[in-house]
């Protein structure tokens, strides 16, 4: 089965061919650490946590870039004072680097959270100065960048003066680009206005600074990438990965960078997550329609009605697909927990299934529900159809439905077909989709536990003791735990 | 109260002045990432942790730098060859930073285990090769430092002859250090056997490579700290902290260069943690007498007859003065796990307890066994004594004994009193030591409904069912859960 990706740059679905047979190199744009991260970010992140998950579940050999930006995230290029980090570390009167500090632990605290995996490699900005000094030396000698005050500028005219198509990412034309280029500080340094910032000056007040061939300053934002995907990925590799909102400049910047100095396209597949909304409007700080991730896990924010589990976050981040706006909203999430939850009993149920032998009785003697070969092509066409998670769990949800049907004995199972289905299960809904089940994580002890209370409580009812059973619910309700008889027996919840 | 803090450089106790009234700058050696944190590396940092707690406790600000060295710790000067980093990738077939990624990822992870804090700023060496590079060219112009074969040596002899005393840290003398180096590879391009490397020309195979003024290369191991603590504290800061394996020939080689560079002795106070032995042994992976941090969380190891909880692993490395040879054991262990159980019992006593006016039978007039101002003044002067914890952890325990009589009735306390004693004892427990409840934080509910089985067991026994007595006994040890009847009445645990 061919798998295929959405390629930003072509505009469309393309079959995927890796450079290294069986290997593959991926770039994404990691967080400007001088803030806690962005609810949007994490779904980004998380998009490009299971495309890896699903590339190597896929049999393929991931070697997986993320970067830390630490140093020279300009909010322009004309504004030295707007480096994120001097300005927020003035705010929290700490060294820039402890701004560093504090929020990349809190970014890697909340992806630990939602279950994303680390990268393979996680560079940062401020490791790769010396790479960055040298590419702009490089682009400098190619007579493509040049010097103005100690600044370093890419020359957008001259690349395209080459037919390099400054652009081409964005789908821009550079006539648009002169035209909607803002009149800021320090633009008087450019030959022109779409030049973008190589390497800057730093003022006498910049604390972060390095020496370079051209005094002390500090790396433009779009060079750090480059920099550091041609360490670790080569001058040409396979996908390059980010949010929408980067493909124009920064991405278009790198492609930029890459041809200009190696005379070749960096990336074979650019591949860009879509936006998150809330409520269906874009989340904004300054609107107030604003939550951070682990406000929506802790329940305490003015939104959502009740706290969830990084799970059914993660559920219902991946009911849609990563090109797709995604819209989070109480009423979806409740929905979404409902979902996650009949998921997790289905796997449960699966889990503790035991084959038996068919009896002869007539209701088996029906063809199944479920075909497991073709059921298995339809999750693979899924994840190998640019990576299609919510078709993928629509058709887990018929194995859900499959499965509680056999607990029920409504249906029957060959004993190989058992084994795959659990394998295949796990596989898709753990290793790939990167769910984790809550229950078996944090409590199986509890579970035992009120399980023999369960079993006492009904012993308690058959000899008619109902002292005894009441006492048990109602001690138990007393603790945030309600005991619910059902016909399949006594389930509980906890709150 | 004067803090007083045992300085390996004089080898004597002095009292702590710190540069900037109410800050400290403190500098402690981090981890090597090729391979798991050792056990006796967690100790290390566990002590300082407690170091920069106990400070920040005691009112200070704290600028806590803690490196990472994810490059150029060679095994010796001699041998490139030897570098861990390329060593490890080749053997596991991977990139040198994927080396890193994987073990930092995992030393991140155990340390959050044990319940250590990050520092304030976590600073790697192959972030800082600019900085490195200038070091070695400022010892160079400086008459400290020669180039010899695309590496860079610094001059140990001319150091000493400008009366500089190279050995002042560990004690030796030049004579001693000529006669013990050995000679190996690559010593023919040193003026002398005590020189040490600050740059080594990168063969051809060498992967970690940077360009530099004397060609490719990668830097000196001993060069990385002394960049690192001078970018973020100066070039003279307060503490330096590491492992007591560090002082020779590491943090030697650190105040030479810092000496060297800015004619100043680079650190007041020089802190040394000593070392972690099993049964009173080494530690070591080839006599087998070795054991992983994780292995002794999970209970999976030759050596424990069952698992620690890493409060009481911590608790176990607390009772030890960071100064001290601590020896762990199983005895050892199973003893500190039962101490700490008392200790978490007496803080949950404590937690619940509320003021009654005293009444008047006799008891009560007796003259309390614990005078909280006093009792107070020796736990900060214990503090104070050079971080001494285990004294500190003695006079908690005379807390205990006093909080359990007064759970009895057997003691009283003003209301004022028992606020102070509430807030001093969460301080000393949770914040300074850094030990953590296990049962607060896990397993609230499944406490409560322990609490429920034990009081329907204990209604059983008392109308003489010992039929439902014995069979909620018999079904809570099926699951590994065993009660225990005392004095107290019913307690339980779980394994």
């Amino acid at each position: 089965m061919n798998l295929k990706i959405y390629n930003s740059l072509s505009g469309e679905k393309e079959i995927f061919k890796p450079i290294h047979e069986n290997s593959v190199g991926m770039y994404v744009c990691g967080p400007t650490v001088y803030s806690n991260v962005h609810l949007g970010n994490v779904r980004t992140f998380m998009s490009f946590d299971f495309i890896y998950r699903s590339l190597v579940h896929l049999g393929y050999k991931v070697r997986y870039v993320r970067n830390i930006t630490d140093a020279g995230h300009l909010t322009d290029d004309g504004d030295v004072d707007n480096d994120r980090f001097v300005k927020q570390s003035r705010l929290e009167k700490l060294e820039p680097m402890e701004i560093v500090q504090k929020y990349t632990v809190d970014f890697h605290k909340v992806l630990e959270v939602f279950n994303l995996l680390p990268p393979t490699i996680e560079p940062t900005a401020t490791g790769h100065i010396l790479e960055q000094i040298e590419l702009t030396q490089k682009l400098i000698d190619k007579g493509f960048a040049y010097e103005s005050n100690g600044s370093v500028y890419f020359d957008v005219l001259e690349y395209n003066k080459r037919g390099l198509n400054y652009g081409e990412l964005s789908h821009r034309n550079i006539e648009e680009l002169f035209a909607n280029t803002r009149n800021l500080d320090g633009q008087n340094e450019k030959k022109n206005a779409p030049d973008f910032a190589l390497w800057k000056a730093a003022s006498p007040a910049h604390i972060m600074r390095w020496n370079s061939p051209w005094g002390e300053g500090f790396p433009g934002w779009h060079l750090e990438c480059t920099a550091m995907s041609t360490k670790y990925l080569g001058e040409k590799f396979d996908i390059h990965g980010g949010g929408m909102d980067l493909k124009f400049p920064h991405h278009e910047c790198e492609v930029a960078q890459g041809k200009a100095c190696n005379g070749t396209e960096p990336v074979n597949y650019w591949m860009h997550a879509n936006m998150l909304t809330m409520n269906g409007q874009r989340m904004s700080k300054s609107t107030g329609n604003y939550i951070l991730p682990m406000e929506l896990v802790s329940g305490s924010n003015d939104f959502f009605e009740k706290p969830f589990h990084p799970s059914v976050v993660r559920f219902n981040f991946m009911q849609a697909h990563y090109r797709s706006v995604l819209d989070i909203s109480n009423e979806a999430m409740v929905a979404s927990e409902k979902g996650f939850q009949r998921l997790m009993e289905a796997m449960k149920i699966l889990k503790n299934f035991e084959f038996k032998e068919v009896d002869n009785s007539p209701v088996n003697h029906q063809s199944p529900t479920i075909n497991l070969k073709s059921w298995k092509e339809k999750c693979y066409t899924a994840l190998n159809d640019d990576f299609n998670s919510p078709i993928l769990i629509a058709h887990l949800f018929e194995a859900v439905n499959f499965i509680f049907k056999l607990k029920d004995g409504k249906e029957t199972i060959s004993e190989n077909d058992l084994a795959e289905l659990k394998t295949l299960m796990n596989d898709f809904v753990f290793d790939v989709l990167g769910l984790q089940n809550i229950e078996e994580n944090n409590n199986a002890k509890l579970d035992q536990t009120l399980q023999v209370l369960i079993d006492l409580r009904n012993q308690a009812r058959k000899s008619k003791n109902f002292d005894l059973s009441d006492q048990i619910r109602d001690r138990l309700l007393a603790e945030g735990i309600e005991l619910k008889d059902g016909r399949e027996g006594t389930s509980y919840s906890i709150s």
